[in-house]
């Protein structure tokens, strides 16, 4: 395992998104102002809400993305900039969605849209986001382009409605487990990535390199992600702990630890996560199941396996600023854990 | 007022959408068989809800526009049949999030989607067909028609989120009124009507005129269905009676009434709208000011007139059966009411 960082040397280097951030610094401000200017609406509440969502930060993990993969194919124009904010207006709409699918009280460290605004503007200011990111794609002009993104939003709604269906189901198996994540996160870490390939006009060969990069990077985020919600870590990424307990949520943490666990367990099991029967200190109890029976160190351990194909897929590219800085941003969303 | 039809003589033909439904009956079926198609995913629940919605049938006048202004301009090909699809699915896709921030139970004279599967898959698979109808369009492969359906679908959601705000207020003027529901509803049956004209490659002027006709009919069939809310025919068209009322949703009967009203009427406006106070009664004392002050009446004068301007707008078209169908659409989009 290459890729594993060190965690016994706290005092060395961190991994840290820095090194991407510094790269596309100019361009993402650029992004943002795209942003700004399409949220705009003469309906006040559009852009208020959705500035909200926007303007609360995130770490812009996916405009990075394409920005970065736009730099590693050497392009030397704009459009990027444009269909960087398309990712991120997609994403954010599908976090609009998800807040009011899963009832959540907080995103990026603020009180979620839903629980301001209530639902109703939430569905609503979603679809205008999504709408607004394919008029800019329209724009564009790239039909590539607006397949690449249209068929990724229709496999993230998939995905979105399969994770639905695995709520609450304690047979989930690890491979329902995964395509589910493949679906509802990595498939935008994928378009994000290819797309800076499409508009460098590279070989297909580059374009499918970046997509596997995109998705496998996708992928270890979404199982951290996991991990994260288990973890006294989350507190200070300005998320509540338990989320995905308290709801039921079937994430590979559960799905590792129901199927090592005893009898007993396994009722513990079922009544917390089926029949989201809860009692104050089954959070508690959860985690030390998840941490004794090895749940959360194997979930990590198969982060870091996608993590390293990410950083395999990026073999054509040559070495240089832009290659290191996309492997780092591997290494950082597996150690944000620690 | 040339538009009207004497409503005196019941016993003389009444306007209808058959012509119009025989005109395009095979183009339709091979629309359905498309929609059916692209609602198709692994995940079975989305074909399960989209059907649920899409099959419960509706009268599908939205796609019939495209194919009967395709049909209009002469055109010889078959894409009018896959975007006329795309127009359904986007259409199919508000109903789904209307009904969640609707609170609907009813929709096409069944329990809507999300009473019957709750209120979470009916936002994704919304967001589903939205996808799809984008992909769809895209394989389609024309800019200008992905540049009309996705501005119309922001526009659309901008007009969601007007009401939204609207809605409990009684100052919402005429005007406020007439824009939400020139976006939330117009917009749609504009560009429906525009893609006609779009794949027969006909001449801007038509274009306009096709998109001057969508645009005339869907503010009456608007104004027609908000009377129908306060109407006794409603129960017949599988739809609950007061549903707006309910909501304390202001339409241009209430706006009228409210603007006529006296001090004591006024004072029951705010109670059962604004402050959505209501009893057992209010609903027909409701309906009782509305035609004492000729709320409805005025209406259906106003959907008239935007009837007649429909039917104007297709004055660059000469005489001839596709053309006698769209005139008695806009007749029996108003004489429904009756």
């Amino acid at each position: 395992m290459g890729v594993a960082v060190n965690l016994d040397t706290d005092a060395q280097r961190k991994p840290s998104l820095d090194p991407l951030i510094a790269l596309v610094a100019d361009d993402l401000k650029a992004v943002n102002q795209v942003i700004v200017e399409r949220m705009d609406s003469p309906v006040a509440l559009i852009p208020q809400l959705a500035s909200h969502v926007v303007a609360a930060g995130g770490k812009r993990l996916r405009p990075m993305l394409t920005l970065a993969a736009a730099r590693l194919c050497a392009y030397p124009g704009r459009r990027h900039i444009g269909l960087a904010a398309c990712v991120e207006c997609i994403h954010t709409a599908t976090l609009l969605h998800d807040d009011v699918v899963d009832d959540s009280d907080l995103r990026r460290g603020l009180a979620s849209a839903n629980v301001v605004w209530g639902n109703k503007p939430s569905v609503l200011v979603g679809d205008f986001l999504f709408s607004r990111a394919f008029e800019l794609m329209v724009e564009d002009g790239s039909l590539r382009v607006l397949g690449i993104l249209s068929r990724a939003s229709s496999v993230i709604a998939e995905g979105e409605v399969s994770q639905l269906i695995t709520t609450n189901d304690t047979q989930t198996s690890e491979a329902d487990y995964l395509a589910v994540i493949r679906a509802k996160t990595a498939e935008l870490f994928a378009a994000a990535c290819r797309i800076g390939a499409v508009v460098a006009e590279r070989p297909e060969a580059e374009e499918a390199a970046l997509e596997a990069y995109g998705m496998n990077l996708g992928i270890a985020f979404q199982l951290i992600d996991d991990i994260l919600d288990y973890s006294a870590k989350q507190a200070t990424l300005g998320k509540t702990v338990g989320d995905d307990f308290r709801e039921g949520k079937i994430t590979l943490p559960i799905v590792l630890a129901f199927s090592r666990a005893n009898a007993e367990e396994k009722l513990f099991w079922r009544r917390t996560l089926e029949e989201l029967e809860q009692e104050p200190e089954d959070l508690e109890r959860a985690i030390t199941l998840l941490t004794a029976r090895g749940a959360l160190a194997t979930t990590l351990e198969c982060a870091r396996q996608y993590g390293a194909k990410a950083i395999d897929a990026l073999e054509p590219f040559p070495p240089g600023p832009v290659k290191a800085a996309l492997v780092d941003a591997v290494h950082f969303c597996i150690e944000r854990a620690y």
